[in-house]
């Protein structure tokens, strides 16, 4: 069990040590730290290893020179320069919210970048400026499309984020798929079956078997089956892809390179990096905030009230289950699973950075 | 069988006795008919008793005031006066790609409004623009949040238009569940079970009886089971109603009111008429046109050239099925069900219109 403040130091000093201004290394640190305290691990601390394997691999650059290659008032495309994607998503974000101030709204297309922790923080960012915040990146492809066998999609996440005034506010961060890929790698680790609509096998089967996602299969669509209405997962996912992707100039599709160092870089580039599609909404270019602001405490209090299924406590908004957690970890402290913190040690060791 | 002319001057008659302006009556009978062509009848035809009810009723208003009720550069709230929803609609998306064209991106909430029709007609209005086009609605409850048994939110579907070179452009148009609610009303009326996992009985127990629709069930978001990420269905619906009812100053949740005419209006409301969102994306506010128009004719080349599961032609593009039927349609005629073609004869003769 770790503090709060004892991880973010290593974490912090472990990009320091890669060469990131401090600035930068408290961005990432911030972002990771908040991936573990919302209790999504599997975009915290886990992710410190490949991210050193990468950046020794010359794949990710700790000294980015982040530039806005076009721009209007209202939209920006931002080149990441192979930065850790905390560092350029987070000035992506701000430019969107210093955008949005002018005109009512800000979106910035990233291209460029790479992996960026929980895309919640980005969205979250727009909050306290009485803004709505949503963000999107394309991921390496590990999902097939309705009819097809070959991986063209990431699990491409959604992130929306709206201020209210009493109540907390709400935050939306789903994939595109009905499950996460890490559930799958612990369902084999394990050794346990699957539940059927999770993943298909190489020939567009459905299968139970969690290692068969290595063997040529892949992860479903949100809906998992035409019957259930994956095509709409594989809509969703694609507009993910288009905004992110094909929009900023970065890598689409199929040709989007992995995030885990364990897996080579794509041959074939359409584009450049990984790309991630971020806007803010002024709520006072709509209503004024006080009104919204009332409407959307209104909107929490009546779905949080409407009658649960029997055997449930209640109906609950997007981000409450994370918020809860932030507040109990925060107080409790974070715990890593062995794995996790022997490759943070070996990171650290080979770094010069004391952690124990 | 009848001529797409025949249909649409029949339409375009009917709303012109109801005193629509000859405009106002040209829009909706190409909304309508649009439906038709892209072989979603279910937005077609079918609607126009209901329409003629509600006008009857004076829930539906011929000659509307649509008017601009707040503004900034890039965004507007558009009050419809309570148009038919097609006349409104029309209009805000008009006014989104005027914003756009001046400041990158255009953003409009209009509330006070009614059923539409087909969201994909007004984000398919953006490409012409060589921009991209998004719309979004909310619609009567008739889907229970993850864990509730209350029917909170509507269908609320999300369309995504996209302009290409070469290829036809992407259009996506899909629901935030795994099926519309007319399939339910087919299989109880066919007699037939439905497949579990696209609604729940009163309890919230799944259910493959249609008929529990009807006493006190309610339509699953994407996703079917928490299992299966029904809560990011649940998710993605929300933040439809979120843009589209708490924004624009609409109803929203469990207050939207029926759109069809035997169900009554709902006796509270939070906010004016049905809501909808939409939005116009200059695509050269990021790259050039050019630029991005042969990147999107890349990524649908490639996700069409996906090897498909065996059994299945190929991967399909969102908006290729629609575009194929539209085609055919538009050549072969359109066929009405015959109780469709009998409530249009009733509405006929009731307004004195030429229909056999």
């Amino acid at each position: 069990m770790y503090s709060y403040s004892y991880l973010f130091d290593v974490t912090r000093i472990v990009f320091e040590k890669m060469g990131c201004s401090s600035v930068d290394a408290e961005t990432i640190a911030d972002v990771l730290l908040k991936g573990e305290l919302r209790n999504l691990s599997s975009h915290g601390i886990l992710r410190i290893k490949d991210y050193h394997t990468f950046w020794k691999q010359g794949r990710m650059n700790a000294r980015p020179d982040i530039r806005v290659v076009h721009e209007t008032p209202g939209t920006a495309v931002v080149d990441g320069d192979l930065a850790f994607g905390m560092v350029s998503a987070k000035k992506s974000m701000e430019l969107a919210i210093v955008k949005a101030g002018k005109t009512g709204t800000g979106w910035v297309a990233t291209r460029n970048s790479n992996h960026y922790g929980i895309a919640g923080y980005y969205a979250m960012m727009a909050l306290e400026h009485d803004m709505i915040g949503i963000c999107l990146t394309n991921a390496n492809p590990s999902v097939a499309p309705t009819f097809s066998v070959e991986r063209m999609l990431g699990t491409n996440p959604v992130s929306f984020a709206v201020p209210a005034h009493k109540q907390p506010p709400y935050v939306a961060d789903f994939a595109s798929t009905p499950i996460a890929r890490g559930k799958v790698v612990i369902a084999e680790k394990k050794g346990e079956k699957l539940p059927l609509g999770f993943i298909q096998d190489k020939t567009g089967q459905p299968t139970d078997d969690p290692s068969m996602l290595k063997h040529g299969g892949a992860i479903l669509p949100l809906g998992s089956d035409r019957l259930h209405g994956s095509h709409k997962g594989y809509c969703l996912s694609s507009i993910v892809d288009i905004l992110s992707g094909v929009l900023s100039g970065a890598n689409f599709g199929p040709f989007v390179s992995p995030l885990v160092s364990y897996l080579p870089a794509k041959d074939r580039q359409v584009g450049l990096g990984t790309g991630h599609f971020f806007g803010a909404i002024r709520i006072d270019a709509f209503m004024t905030t006080d009104e919204f602001k009332a409407r959307m405490d209104e909107w929490i209090e009546i779905f949080r009230s409407a009658k649960p299924v029997e055997g449930e406590e209640k109906v609950l908004i997007p981000g409450d289950i994370e918020r809860e957690a932030e507040e109990r970890i925060m107080k409790e402290g974070i715990t890593l699973v062995p794995a996790v913190r022997d490759d943070l040690k070996a990171v650290t060791e080979e770094l010069g950075v004391d952690f124990d």
